[in-house]
């Protein structure tokens, strides 16, 4: 496995893959390795010759106020699981590599990105799309692999994909939980011992929800009130945000009539947490 | 020569192209092609193995009240010009096949796009950046072809293309003038016999600048009033917008250090021409 941080040698190690007429997958991940991350990367292992795997703390998805500065960073331990794993080139850049002097374009995806976490956190998914955009015409991979985890940025990323027409597979992968339903995330780490036990309930949740949707209920307003009402029976969580959306459009529904997503953000102490299940 | 309106079908003419290790040239234009279309497709075919024309009068790079409705389109005159020129495909989509239902997609290059005829042209130049960008994304060329006559758009798509990070070569081509001096241009069709004789001082005037520059005046604030006096000189045209920027950036000069561009923009009768000179 190599380690690369300037965009000359992820060419040049990249040519040398295309030469040989091999396909190319792209996770795209900004550190702090999971298993979570490690699924994505034996997804493109299976599915493409070869992996590139991208660490970058993306200051253009952060808000102000948000956590770019203490957000985990270890590209040491990141790297070592990832030459375990199997994975061919880390592509690990500094921000003025990935961004250098002059950097001028944005790219937003309307529609998708507008409501829930992008009406919550202004310019966030705009961040994530233009540095998506960039990992993809850099890397021009063959497939790239996305978490479910990150419901509405995996449906930006689709939209996003589908509409600039790179001949590129999204591929969506499954939330990957630790044994008690806690959903891996980097930001698990925040959490202190005694949060980090009360957490799963976020997920318990939203399988309340899950339930009933399976019994044959198809009213968002019953499914939501009884999502919210499971997250207040522990008095820690802050619910910040609950969502039943349109899989693909991420549009509110009423009327659970077609693919949909059961989103929730919720603070456990400072940290927040997001998870979701899918509907259908 | 293919005449091509689906993605599909130019997906397919490409992959043909590429198994056989044939690099790609891109002239993306919006029809009604003069001989200044015809020099960018020479250079392509000089430059490269296949030269792919696109022909696409892309509605968002039009404001409310432009010409887009009454834009001259003409397939097949086009084409008859294209085939006989050596050009291997034409792609013609409609606006659905490049803009399906739903398309999300907006590309914005900050900086170089704010000032000028992005200023004055609200969204035009993120009509531009978002259909250049699905164009490369599509075709992915080794080179694109574009004239220096659209000066700012020049140099927003020199941005674009860097900031994308394709691997990918924008071939700037000067512009091509009538025997008068008149810069080619689509829009020239709209000019009555009167106006098209009185067009050529457009470019005479911005001769006048060139000259000052040549004898080594650096005070744009010299050469701007200059060009000003000798296009009042032809009472018919009405100055819409004179500028002298810097080339890359498109950012005001007070005194020109660097690479720089004069532009005008000047209605004579409706029709809004625009012509540039390079100082350096």
């Amino acid at each position: 496995m190599k380690i690369i941080s300037t965009i000359s040698d992820l060419r040049r190690e990249l040519a040398a893959f295309r030469s040989r007429g091999e396909r190319i997958g792209l996770v795209p991940t900004m550190g702090a390795l999971h298993e979570g991350h490690l699924t994505l990367v034996r997804r493109s292992l299976a599915q493409t010759d070869r992996t590139v795997v991208s660490i970058f703390v993306n200051p253009k998805q952060f808000g102000p106020g948000e956590d770019f500065a203490r957000y985990p960073r270890n590209l040491k331990a990141d790297s070592e699981l990832l030459s375990a794993s199997g994975a061919d080139i880390v592509f690990a850049p500094e921000v003025d590599e990935m961004y250098p002097a002059g950097f001028s374009l944005s790219v937003t995806v309307a529609g998708v990105s507008n409501g829930m976490e992008g009406a919550r956190r202004p310019g966030h998914f705009t961040g994530v799309a233009t540095v998506v955009t960039r990992l993809f015409c850099l890397v021009l991979p063959d497939a790239a692999f996305f978490g479910e985890k990150d419901g509405q940025q995996l449906a930006v990323i689709q939209r996003l994909a589908t509409d600039l027409g790179l001949p590129l597979t999204i591929v969506p992968v499954p939330t990957v939980r630790e044994a008690d339903g806690l959903a891996l995330s980097s930001r698990n780490l925040y959490l202190s011992p005694g949060e980090r036990e009360k957490a799963p309930h976020l997920y318990r949740s939203l399988l309340t929800g899950a339930e009933l949707f399976a019994k044959g209920c198809r009213e968002a307003s019953e499914i939501l009130v009884a999502v919210r009402a499971s997250l207040e029976n522990e008095p820690s969580f802050r619910l910040d945000a609950l969502d039943l959306v349109d899989l693909e459009t991420m549009e509110p529904l009423t009327l659970l009539d077609r693919p949909a997503m059961l989103a929730m953000a919720a603070f456990l102490g400072k940290t927040r947490l997001i998870d979701n299940v899918r509907l259908r």
